[in-house]
């Protein structure tokens, strides 16, 4: 897997369907924009005094900054909100005028609008010779527009008022400080609705304070920034993602390698990453009389390292060698963000070893092994994006026309194959091969690069890689990259979010809480307790000292999949009282020994039982 | 786990209880001494012009250097074995004298012995006053002795001449150089054979030489010295190992968590590992306005960070926090040895975190782990060892003589309930708590530390580790380190040589290899090996194209655990012919489906049935 696709920049933007906010064309643009200028109205109402800074429309919604001689609070928000509404219900027509620079400069003097006035002379300077006002009703401001008709345009429940901060004028720490109000706009009612729940959501399930909720890892000041240090339950997500890997990986051929976490400077420049992803490495460990040492950023060069280590024939291959190997690259610490963008990373990586002929068919199968994944996690929004080489820029990209076509030929033929739909993305392949992307969008929207897959022809010389083919000859193959499961840290804040922090029972740290009523049958649940983890289920008892609905409160918090609750006839027949977790209010008297001959089915097929709908048999109930 | 014991030292020596060369009142050591002059006499028999240089006893029998002014080759060894026994045939007595040292060199001066006269110069400048010979028939040599009365009662059949080599007249490789003929001495044939028989399985044992042979990892000069990567093969026995230990501890209370593999100096200044330990950690990454970062070399410091993240109560103790973890030390190149000694090693780690009035149990526990491992691998000869402090190395160990007395007392009174002999080594302790070693003894014989268990009262103040008992106050855990498994890289290297690199069903990189008879069975086959594959066995073909013959002898000689032969009478009747490489001579013929459910009860409890007297049982057969 090469460097730069590691970790895919996040694609922002909840709404890849809603304009942003940089189109003057888009009807939502206008409304933003002159929804800024009804606030900036309605302001002047309460707060005559206040000076005009800047107010633009932003990605869902608008603002401006007020300069002001009486505070305003989030407690005014709503009489501004107010009269918003009646600006808008009097039907406003916005109209345009323009003047000479000078002249605009001195009717804003005139009318005392200080931060305007600077703004007009910066203008001017810069070549500005008119400056154009919009005015709407008894409000005018200085403004290039485009703007609504009128105020009636905008539907008045398609927006609100979000909050209030404090903003230096200019971005400038040195200037006043101004009072910004945010506001949020969309085309109507139910966008705006739509947009609410899913930042409501989004925070709601963001891993960060899930992850902070459910003890799931550390980041800690003393080890390093953007090294994750997975708490037990955050290990058992990890350790549960790593078996579903090797058993998949093992069904579809792959052989599992290990390799140490560093190696020495020169295989990192055969393979290329030095000196030219220098800054993206941990710095050198520098030895007297030996080679330094780097920190590794990828596992490429160190499954070369094997494949050479013995004469391959064309009957060894594909060879498929698979790692969840761990690396580390210096981000910058202002990127940093909890599990998403990190400096240490466990890949689900793997390198297919193949000859071109076999690389439609390889490339297939990896296409297949994502959408494996994808559908078992219920990750049903995803598409594919084709990345292929820009011929012109011979600077980014191997000079190599026969290679590029073989190679971008078999993807092309491949994802044809395949049958899912995808984009296509000119001039964003890796410089040695074309790739294929899977793209998501998450339960809150986000967009998100999750799983990169390559085919590279152009390392592999590097390294002098050989197979000796049918023909007695020597030839160089060529190498998929791939990483299904992308790594552990961007997956697991990826399933997090998409669960709400709901773990499949297969996945979850704790699988089975068992709840005596009462003091009396805690032994019996402590039995059962035993049973279960004899059977290596992660089952604990929760006896107290809480009240009997508090436990049960807390394992719901806690988002425990299974909770069984054991009394007096529990206990005289043998059997428990089974709460999902999914289906709070569904509750199944079952013989113990079905309960558990159930959870071995969820375990074994690793069912999604997180999801309400997925159905989960009681053998003999 | 500490820095020191990450790689214990080995202790050498085939035979513990043969007595090491050094013992002057042995009977075996006079023996080996004599042999060495009888051999001199015999040499100066066939080569009159030999000079001597030193003929000491060894650990397994004796040597002596000459200076010849005849070559002699191994091919001459067999004549000079001849008149050796001749020599004790006759029953020479074995006579001293003792003349002072001037008289003593001008004596050697005149038999034309350089070298002695150079050895007597210095024994005279070192303080010498009278210098010893030892005569037996013609033969005379300067001496210290002790020797056997007569040359007759050593048993002519108790020694062998061994080999030949080169050697620098004291070492020095500016003065001449001598031949050097090797001799193996024990006190009776038997020993000399079984010696011999050890020796052979050792070098066949021998896990560099296995582990090429059967492909388990790779050192590249590329990626650095002492830095294993495991191919496919080895990285099966890592990950079934990893399993057993993950499966083991969870059922013993552990939680896994998983840390980075760098850290921030700090820590380690925190931690005291710098700057003490820094010459045997890789260098730092040093980084302009940000902390260093160091390769960890040890894994506690990181579990630590996690025991301080939240607050701790006393009920919450012990917490045990198990980490299959990479660590790094750069160790001596000189030092590195296959996979025994090396400069990564993945640790079988846990930090057991606790109360004092604990952690004898805890200690308790921990010993019977290690036990548990040791009689499941069929590692019967281990014993223990106590280090305990020295007070008087208040330079070597902490000065908190009430700390000591607690935490020996605690790891005294387990080793007594545990109820195993022990050994004890004073002032071989760990400078922050005693420790108990589990040492075994290799199938070659060869003593091992292997599992190392410390009770750490010292570190934990240092990082201010904390928690609230039942009094209110806060007070602080103890720590016990351990490592049961020892490294991945020490364990492998390890159950190889035990195993002869035969590996149980459950380990094997290859568990089942079907051999169609012939062409027209093959298709039979796949479809086993692919029913196999599915729940998850590493089961293969091999249908040739080598003969049958050849293919048999193949997976003999790859060890594979589990042969299935079928012809036409196999497909028919759906059955298998199988034939266990424990016990080449038996051969089975069971239905498919029974194999398959014997082998699923093979793997489910790692039954060591790479031992031949493990019975497997065939369920309905």
């Amino acid at each position: 897997m090469s460097v730069e696709e590691l970790q895919p920049e996040i694609h922002s933007g909840l709404a890849r369907d809603h304009a942003p906010a940089g189109h003057e064309e888009d009807p939502l643009y206008r409304r933003r924009h002159s929804l800024a200028h009804i606030m900036a109205q309605a302001v002047r109402e309460l707060r005559p005094g206040a000076r005009l800074g800047f107010g633009p429309p932003t990605e869902h919604g608008f603002y401006y900054d007020f300069l002001l001689d009486q505070p305003l609070s989030a407690d005014d928000l709503p009489e501004i909100e107010k009269r918003m509404r009646k600006i808008i219900a009097s039907r406003q027509p916005f109209a345009m005028r323009s003047m000479p620079a000078t002249e605009a400069i001195r009717h804003l003097e005139a009318i005392g609008e200080p931060l305007k006035v600077e703004y007009a002379r910066d203008l001017m300077t810069h070549g500005e010779t008119e400056i154009t006002f919009f005015a709407n009703g008894p409000f005018e401001d200085m403004c290039e527009g485009p703007h609504v008709a009128s105020t009636g345009e905008i539907p008045p429940d398609s927006f609100t008022l979000d909050s209030l901060a404090g903003a230096y004028w200019r971005g400038d720490e040195k200037r006043p400080m101004l009072t910004r109000i945010y506001g949020l706009a969309f085309m109507n009612a139910a966008e705006l609705k739509r947009f609410l729940e899913e930042r409501r959501l989004a925070a709601e399930r963001d891993h960060r304070k899930l992850g902070r909720e459910l003890e799931l890892y550390l980041i800690s000041d003393e080890v390093g920034p953007g090294l994750i240090l997975w708490l037990p339950n955050g290990a058992v997500l990890r350790d549960e993602l790593e078996g579903f890997a090797r058993e998949t990986e093992f069904r579809r051929g792959y052989r599992p390698v290990h390799t140490p976490h560093l190696a020495r400077e020169g295989l990192y420049r055969t393979s290329g990453h030095l000196p030219y992803y220098k800054d993206t490495m941990y710095p050198a460990m520098e030895l007297e009389g030996e080679s330094a040492y780097y920190l590794k950023a990828m596992n490429c060069p160190h499954h070369h390292i094997i494949y050479k280590s013995v004469p391959r024939s064309y009957r060894d291959l594909p060879l498929r060698l698979a790692e969840y190997g761990a690396v580390y690259r210096y981000e910058l610490s202002g990127t940093l963000a909890g599990l998403l963008r990190v400096r240490g990373m466990t890949m689900n990586d793997a390198h297919i070893y193949c000859r071109l002929d076999q690389a439609k068919a390889e490339f297939l199968a990896v296409l297949d092994l994502c959408r494996f994944y994808y559908q078992h996690f219920r990750l049903s929004s995803y598409w594919l994006r084709f990345s292929a080489h820009d011929p012109a820029r011979t600077d980014k990209y191997l000079d190599d026309p026969k290679g590029w076509a073989m190679a971008e030929a078999a993807v092309r033929e491949a994802l044809q194959e395949f049958g899912e739909p995808f984009d296509e993305a000119p001039g964003e392949a890796a410089f040695y091969g074309p790739k294929v992307d899977y793209q998501i969008k998450n339960v809150v929207g986000r967009e998100e690069s999750a799983s990169t897959n390559q085919l590279d022809f152009g390392v592999p010389p590097r390294f002098d890689l050989k197979y000796k083919g049918e023909d007695g000859a020597f030839h160089c193959p060529v190498v998929i990259h791939r990483a299904p499961l992308s790594t552990h840290e961007r997956m697991i804040s990826f399933l997090v979010e998409h669960f709400g922090g709901a773990f499949p029972t297969w996945m979850a740290p704790v699988q089975v809480r068992i709840l005596p009523v009462a003091a009396a049958f805690q032994e019996y649940a402590e039995r059962l307790a035993a049973e279960l983890r004899q059977h290596l289920f992660r089952a604990e008892v929760d006896a107290g000292p809480e009240q009997f609905n508090k436990r049960l409160r807390t394992s719901a918090i806690q988002k425990v999949p299974n909770v069984l609750v054991v009394g007096g006839r529990e206990m005289e027949n043998q059997t428990v009282s089974w709460r999902r977790f999914a289906q709070q209010t569904d509750q199944r008297v079952v013989p113990f020994a079905a309960f558990q001959a159930a959870i071995e089915r969820l375990r074994r097929e690793r069912l999604m039982d997180n999801f309400p709908d997925v159905a989960v048999d009681v053998p003999g109930v």
